[in-house]
């Protein structure tokens, strides 16, 4: 995935929209996290077994699916927005966890 | 960013801190959604203006970069598990966003 | 307004509904979640000052309303489920607040 | 729970600490997920038997009681701030998800 390519298409798509002026870092968050949330609703109900089995229906995958991709799109214009390089803190944050939960013995 | 690439990392991270049964979809989506609280919660109280320089102090900035991180991480290994494939997710509901929101005349 | 009472209501109507297989504490505190996502979802894109107008439109108000009944309703729920007395549980975060932040000299 | 004078403590105790100019309904709204996403977080990892079984012990009981506070408090703010009657959209809703949900014959 070319992330930069990605943004940059995001970028003139919020341009061509005149929506610049509700893009704040603030407003971005918020609609990330509300997209969120329609992604758990999807599996809300479901005991454990049910939410592994929900995507073999294809008409659910596609919601499942979209729903990443609206969580992805907001989460890649906030870091465009706040000058975050999302490779870079994926690489940091990876590193952090491995000190903080190291693996158990073999 | 090589998604694959780094969905096997994840993969192979969680298997060796046998935490895949507690990684179902429901769960992931469930702790996807705490991280972007926990993103939006750095925002919460700052003005629209604030929150856009909110990123120009580094240890703010890092803190951003690490929820965004986290909210990835728990997004790539989401999709990973209900078969999602994230760049074709992508590429799918930009599509369905611009028949949605037409840009306004030029 | 008489907590226990309205608990018992939601109770019987789950009852009657069969859904108590799906109302685990873990099940009812992700509803809640969404439920809480749906409200903010109301203010998400609005300036601070459009936040304050918002439910001079009666027709915005109600969803604001009804919103706010569907997060209580759910919190009610959670707090009957795990033997969570709320106003005791009210009075003591209560005292935690006002410990945490005291209030400034006047 | 006598939520007016619930409320009007929560106004007096913001004024006192010059709070005001933060507690837009967005912001409340906002702050509100934050503590639904922590009061969730308490259950995430837990299977539904165990999310059950949580608040058998005290301290986790305590952990439950006091994020469900949080929740309630900022929702009632909310409430206060956009003239929100809590127990009529509790009623007004209670009609409508009767309606909504029928009741199974008996």
């Amino acid at each position: 995935m070319d992330v930069k390519a990605l943004q940059a298409r995001l970028r003139n798509f919020a341009a061509a929209r005149d929506w610049q002026p509700y893009h704040s870092p603030k407003n971005l968050a918020m609609a990330l996290m509300v997209e969120a949330a329609e992604l758990q609703e999807l599996f809300q109900w479901l005991t454990p077994e049910e939410s592994h089995a929900l995507t073999q229906n294809a008409a659910d995958k596609e919601r499942v699916a979209d729903e990443i991709a609206d969580v992805l799109l907001y989460l890649l214009q906030l870091a465009d927005l706040t000058g975050v390089d999302v490779e870079a803190a994926v690489e940091h944050k990876l590193r952090k966890n491995a000190r903080k939960h190291p693996a158990r013995p073999a």
